[in-house]
């Protein structure tokens, strides 16, 4: 997906919010907007939000010296959200279709999110509102038909918290077959985005092998990824791409890809042909349903 | 009041929606983004949003070579608010207290507003919420007390469309009272505030003498006012200044000033300690209720 002018003013914004989580200092806030301004607006358009998020935050770490301005957030989202996990797994475990709600509520873990929106999501409500947030695309059908000649899942992870959702999910896949499944997690602290640190401590790595993207972008950038990741995206059955920054670099390929993501902003719904907030879990283009 | 570092985002969002009422062609957008951006960056804190507001749309204004954008949706407004006008004056004189409806009134015409505002407001629904939206500040003891001693009123003016509402609160303060009245509107077109050509267009010239501030800014700076104005502003017993753009120029003037506005924006809002939607009337800061 490529860059509309109106992501300009909402990379702005998202440079304050982070200089402001980095330091109290208004000169520096300042500062990092002087910088960025001029930066982004001569950037093409064809460079996907991810990048240019990269090159936001990039300049937010240099100017405040912070690289890792979210850490608290960070560690409060994991927090909360493993103080959900047992609620949540005896949903996933009732219910009449355990994948489907294990996939509602990582979709709903998708929520917690500091790039697109403004404020934080309610984490203590995430499992309630999981449960009756409608689908503004449900390709569930397909999900389910892809998997069941599956045997290797590539999961590309997006946020802190969040992944204490998606360890849901890949327990209940794991439940259901026997499958390899590699999670990638970001290279380096960005936004509020799960690095390998965040995985070990919600415990991502007693259910699957965790790997880094090789780069410090919020979203899976192909061109920037390590061999390794690039050779388990080439030969992965089945990929699941959470969240709206990997919608958006992954958009436009051709792989077997179920993107699960909240629409967060009006141009993402737009795309989508759906309202922000709506629970997203679409098949990539182009690829018939059950095609593995 | 001063300029946000939080205005800077919101600048670029205005930029970028008069660009595109002035013109589609998305590289003219582009231009218009890469020149406001690294100038309203480096403009300092202290000058006031109306006065960076002023630059930017200048910018619009050259590089779309469209010097009113709004120009349609200015025309709209005062043909949808001129159909209102007899339910509205209707509602005045049946209410128990006229003057208090037509501020109301007044105050709702505000909500027509393309500047802070990302959308144009239901211009139709005007006369109905003006009623029951709550006042989030109301100095209206004050205003009637100030009254009570006034010869001469200065009206700060502000929307297309809104000067309907204004001409119900002019006809019913003339009606309280003999009084003189001087009504200013801006001397060039910017984002969609009233004209010369839009008062007379409305009949405002019909209840009271219309000056031109001398200033394309979307508010009264003082600096860039002519001497008429400015003379007036000096001497006139009780001003009313509309709009969030004028209390953001005037909020710290110890004159008898009265802000009718509704709060656009969560920063103004914060500073007035109201919700983002409120109406308000308050007294300037520093003016006991009834000095006149």
């Amino acid at each position: 997906m490529k860059t509309y002018l109106d992501c300009i003013p909402c990379f702005l914004r998202q440079a304050l919010a982070a200089a402001r989580a980095a330091t109290d200092d208004e000169q520096v806030h300042h500062r990092v907007l002087k910088l960025v301004a001029p930066r982004i607006v001569e950037l093409p358009l064809e460079v996907t939000p991810p990048e240019i998020a990269q090159q936001v935050y990039r300049v937010v770490a240099e100017v405040t010296g912070n690289s890792d301005p979210y850490r608290k957030e960070k560690d409060r989202a994991n927090q909360q959200a493993l103080a959900l996990y047992p609620q949540a797994k005896k949903i996933v475990a009732q219910s009449d279709d355990p994948l489907l709600s294990a996939c509602k509520l990582a979709i709903a873990g998708n929520t917690i999110d500091l790039g697109p929106s403004s404020g934080y999501a309610d984490i203590g409500g995430i499992v309630e509102q999981a449960l009756v947030t409608p689908f503004g695309v449900n390709d569930y059908a397909g999900f389910r038909k892809s998997l069941s000649r599956c045997r290797h899942i590539l999961y590309l992870g997006d946020n802190a918290g969040e992944i204490v959702l998606d360890k849901i999910l890949i327990e209940e896949l794991r439940r259901l077959k026997d499958i390899s499944l590699d999670f990638v997690v970001r290279e380096k602290p960005i936004i509020n985005d799960a690095t390998l640190a965040d995985a070990r401590y919600i415990g991502l790595d007693e259910v699957t092998n965790i790997v880094s993207s090789g780069s410090d972008a919020p979203a899976i950038v192909l061109a920037q990824c390590s061999p390794e990741v690039l050779r388990l995206y080439n030969t992965a059955d089945v990929i699941i791409a959470k969240g709206q920054g990997n919608y958006e670099s992954l958009s436009g390929e051709r792989r077997n890809i179920f993107f699960l993501l909240r629409a967060k902003c009006q141009l993402v719904a737009r795309q989508l042909g759906v309202n922000v907030g709506d629970a997203i879990l679409k098949q990539a283009r182009g690829l018939s349903p059950g095609r593995v």
